[in-house]
């Protein structure tokens, strides 16, 4: 009797980060020309799963997309099927619905659901693998803050973003003597900050994990222009925050319903600082989209590559209700039970910052 | 006799600008290599005149700058020598100390006075060479928005950095089924959003010239979801104004003593959009200070180094007062007198907004 | 008695340039848009059009193509249908199968046929022109040596590319104290070499126009030494010719029945170089095929989007026969019949040519 | 009595490599910053050190270096002290002048010497270590193939701009249904092309520790022509080798006294594929010195100043005639003599080469 092919069907879940379609087209390829699967990928994440909103994918859906960032998949930010919003006698509600997307995956005779996503994609993916689907999780946070992993793909082409940004912020802050500082991802782990700062090379980077003195900025400030550089470069990861956990921004600002939507941190803290410094302007820019887009750079397309490749290799294995991850430079995988929630921050006394400290980078603490 | 051999010195003012290290190569260069001139540069524009700021520049000195965003002689914003801030009887007083200027030219030697500036910087140029100072003008905005030269250098970097930024915003817009707004510099014209636009393939570009109403652009969104492509791009120039004169904002922002600060027209736009159409997210990112700075152009660095050359060919001619210019593909040369306050804002019946529309671009007109 | 829809069909010839995409786009969005035209194209190019392969163009088939350098219709490089190799009773012989092509755009209905292509490519247009087609054509040549129109698209994106290498090579060049050698595109004009050379900071560039002695290339390398310069960068059009006619190489080289194979003129010439300077070492990068292709640069983009809306229009205006070109800063139009066989060679008294010699690169003469 | 000064100097040996000038960087500001040393250089590698060539490095003197190739301390390729080449009774002799070095270092006050450099320039620094000077190496190879360390700077920039120039030969090779061929560094080691072959989407690639057989890349040619894909990229280290030993090349090229220069592998397998396969042109590109130089990327950036700190913590330790490494993701050290001489070629059967298998990339085995 002929053996029944297998059928595997991946989704995207979360923010958009460079290297996703590079991983869709690891494990297409992989999987239609080692092993003969069948490909298909769900629309707009979990979202998709519930509305059976399936596509085939082939060689020819995969073809060009290696470098490009974004998902041909497209991705939704928020939906999770077991505490999803739904419409019920005219009033929206929110409910388990996960007994849909298994209905569904059953109903297509898809084998296995390979999820790419972050810690709240991948909270579902373990759901869905505790209900006995097979699931195969691969990581996706361009900030870098996942436990499990060493690195995650996305994060390369962002701190290439970032840095070349740096270099552009330069020249006009030594042309005019200015203070420039520049705003970029990380809500809750500083590595963009760090590792874009240590790179392009900014006086001072503020990050989540080292709350900053203002103070100490102005020092590092005032040290530059003794040693004749009067001007400087701050970079900022948006979840910042001062020691005493307050920003210390003008009222008008501190009164907004949407202080975030109004600028990020890097506004507020350019008022604060050009009113403590006088004797220079200080411009802020916040980086913003621009970090997660266009092409990808050449280490997250390996990276992704990588990863998609080994996604299928643990179908082919059966080893499912994992997460393949970088240990060191070797390609691993672990349970999604051990994964979730486990976020890795800055370690204010780890080698990296150390590293920015002995150059003479300041981090305002 | 011995002939005197020729000196002259360089300022810049205004903003920086990619290209302006290039013209001051240029001018050394061809002062020294063929002509003998010694060649020397002011620093900070006219405050370093005032205050006799001078430094010798040499084939040696303006060597590796020719890629390098910003200026080698730094610059100032504001400082006018026939409008001076100066410290009176311990008060600040505002005077006309461009004789200060004239002395320090005179004392020091120097026979002409390269000046590379926009129209501010460019009408003190003017009035020294009413004064009698053998002045040479070089045009300098980025923004492109001289009606005496066909194209300043520094616009080319510029759009090309914007561009950049539409092409990477459009893998998130898609991905993610968003409205994604870029705020560019443009003031009071729109050329930088406006060609930006053409080669980033947005799909509304606003500009000064052209008020936009928001219900059209609003069209233009349901439209392309009509046709299958429910995301849009907006590039948005800075001086962009809707046609009743306000920008509908909400009221915190609109009342904030400093609404530029808090994130330009882009920013407000965005909460305006996503409170009308409310079926999409819209994201806005203002690209501020990255336009200016960084690696110059290919194209940027040639129009300078040719700007650079005529100048030094004027002084060799001896046709003071004059500002270099382009002409078609032809370089030229046009009065000071003849030149300043003149702008060159885009024509909303020209060539390139017809091209644009032609193409399906809304203006929200 | 309704109007019948107009059908026109685009084909692009000759070698791919960065642009052409962005034309194709541009023709098809202003038809379809503005016209309500149907639009088609032949695949590669004369050939496509002999064997009637055509393919509908759409607005999604357009989408998404701007910024990709090559060309979505492919092109051929010598598909001549006035002289076209077939075969006939079973040899190769050269005949006019021109008549098959018209009777193809008889049996589709096709109107007008959009060519875009080169000096051969256009020859054929005009040629299908004096048979009775409605043809309009757009200049395609990376090496921006047509004499009808002041820039063709792709140039601009091919400086940056060599601008950028040779930058690449300044930093080795430093650091070794070598010669280094960069040979670009540029058979007949120098175009090419003579932008990216000045853009790129060159101390000698080699064109057709200018036939070199070697030794004055060594006396610029002595020279720059004397100044404390060890090291030089030369940029050589591929079509550099020695004064005496004669590339003076190696015997092996020489006696190569298809030397430019083996490495083209900044090969030889590195090694005559090293033979007559002996205290540094020469390098040669010869940059090939990566000047045409990738993502077309910003200027590029827009000047094919002009020139593709252009074109649609002359067929709107019923103005056939005519290539549209730009003149100064304005898109303008001329017959086909007085454009073909007419190139625009880099002028040795020229301002471009003049300007390199002032800021002191040397052409070796 | 107050405490001696230390002193240290840097030498960088062999060829030039994007992060050079990041190492001399982050060395001298950790030395002065945080211990207060005076640092110094010699200018060429060693022969600096023979002629005690020196030049002391400050915060001003290694600023804005940071992201420059090339370095600024120069580098010479051949110079071994052990067996140095000198003049002697008017004859070129080699001979061991290490004692001059040695008394260099005494004369001067120099305590530790810091060599960066490939396994010769490293191989001296042992032989000086074994004479009682205090060394501490820092690997640098372009091409990754140290045992000892993970990762070495440099390579990441060189797969950056090898995977570039990929992406671009995709649109001509696509557009003219071509075969393209780009030849890579890696005389030994395959890794450049490796790397930039998956993140560049070639569909063969050619490395030394894989030899080919020139017909399995006609079968996957003529594989892709049979899926609708009748182009293809192949990506060949320099030293890639055929199954046989033997290069299949014209005679004229065979003979030839100096084939490589004359073109590369990519060259002469371009001549010999054409043959073969007959249907399609076959186009080849060397990227040469391209990949050396310019922009440093950010990966390198940090990577080289990660080295550079931990070259200086090992100074304080006192722990010298040790290298610094990278494993995994952590630095480290290792003591030169167990590094010198052990290269790290790419695995056949490693899990690299295997991901590009199994997403279909051919190398010719």
């Amino acid at each position: 009797m002929a053996e029944k092919v297998k059928k595997i069907a991946l989704l995207t879940g979360g923010g958009d980060c460079p290297g996703l379609n590079a991983v869709i087209r690891a494990v297409t390829r992989t999987a239609i020309l080692q092993y003969g699967y069948e490909v298909y990928g769900y629309k707009f994440g979990y979202r998709g799963l519930y509305n059976n909103d399936l596509v085939p994918l082939t060689l020819e859906s995969v073809s060009g997309i290696l470098h490009r960032g974004g998902t041909i998949l497209y991705s939704s930010n928020k939906d999770n099927l077991f505490d999803y919003q739904v419409e019920e006698d005219g009033k929206i509600v929110k409910k388990d619905v996960s007994d849909v997307g298994v209905e569904n995956l059953k109903k297509e005779g898809i084998d296995t659901l390979v999820v790419i996503g972050g810690d709240g994609t991948l909270t579902s993916a373990r759901d869905f693998a505790r209900k006995g689907v097979n699931v195969i999780g691969v990581p996706k946070t361009i900030d870098n803050d996942l436990e499990a992993t060493d690195v995650t793909f996305g994060f390369n082409t962002a701190i290439e973003i970032a840095t070349e940004a740096l270099d552009r912020l330069h020249t006009t802050a030594e042309s005019h003597h200015r203070i420039m500082l520049l705003e970029v991802m990380g809500r809750n782990a500083g590595w963009i900050a760090l590792e874009s700062g240590i790179a392009g090379s900014a006086d001072v980077i503020l990050i989540p994990e080292i709350p900053y003195d203002i103070n100490k900025i102005v020092d590092k400030i005032r040290q530059r222009e003794s040693e004749g550089k009067p001007f400087s470069i701050i970079v900022v990861a948006e979840g910042a925050k001062p020691l005493n956990g307050e920003v210390v921004v003008s009222k008008v600002v501190a009164d907004s319903p949407d202080p975030i939507r109004l600028g990020g941190i890097a506004n507020k803290l350019a008022i604060d600082l050009e009113n403590l410094i006088k004797n220079h302007e200080v411009r802020s820019t916040v980086l913003g989209h621009i970090q997660r887009g266009g092409n990808t750079s050449t280490y997250d397309r390996i990276l992704s590559t990588r990863y998609g490749v080994a996604a299928v290799e643990l179908i082919n294995e059966g080893k499912f209700g994992n997460m393949v991850c970088l240990k060191g430079d070797t390609i691993s995988y672990e349970s999604l039970e051990n994964v979730i929630g486990k976020t890795k921050d800055v370690n204010p006394d780890g080698e990296l910052v150390t590293v920015a400290k002995k150059i003479g980078i300041s981090f305002g603490d």
